[in-house]
């Protein structure tokens, strides 16, 4: 993605400056939406084990493990050079609500509302 | 292992000849094994999700799943040129009565005993 003055999104990232109330708002903000999306895969991996009947469930249910481990490992990546686009993402998936970002500057918002309508 | 006229015990393994009969013996006595495994598998699992409400405990249970699985389709391998190791094993970890094999020639038993001591 490229900004009209074409500097790219990363560097526009990595410019930014992050107050210390800023980076009090990112922190809660991320951190409550790894803590819903951390509870719903437990309960989706319940609900799972709940079914399984046979030792090939079980294998499957591996494999979903891994993935969404993996998801989950790549798509929190708290460092404030990439955080615009992890809010974008976590706005477009609804797991975060604009609400929750009230109180980063403008600067932040607008990027964070580009990249979660992108 | 090595016999006491010298040859090793997987040219010993390699050379037995397996009847139709004794074929069918194998078979059965190692199907029920692995499907008692796999039973005892699902149980453990099944018990060990319900306990897990954290999303570090899905993660240990990745592991676990990941070696169960590696160690059942290590230990239950069925070709013939290593089934008397696989039989001992299955005997030693009382997983297979010496019953369930009757009908073995005595030069098989005898080897599957000697690996089940070993």
């Amino acid at each position: 993605m490229a900004t009209a003055a074409g500097t790219d999104i990363y560097t526009i990232m990595r410019n930014l400056r992050w107050s210390a109330t800023e980076k009090s708002i990112a922190r809660k903000a991320f951190e409550d939406a790894l803590e819903t999306e951390l509870q719903s895969t437990v309960a989706e991996f319940k609900s799972r084990a709940g079914r399984a009947k046979h030792a090939s469930e079980l294998w499957e249910i591996e494999v979903w493990l891994a993935e969404r481990r993996k998801e989950i490992n790549e798509k929190y990546d708290y460092r404030y050079s990439v955080l615009p686009m992890v809010f974008g993402r976590l706005i477009n998936e609804d797991r975060i609500q604009e609400d929750q970002l009230r109180g980063l500057r403008t600067d932040k918002l607008e990027l964070i509302r580009r990249i979660a309508a992108f």
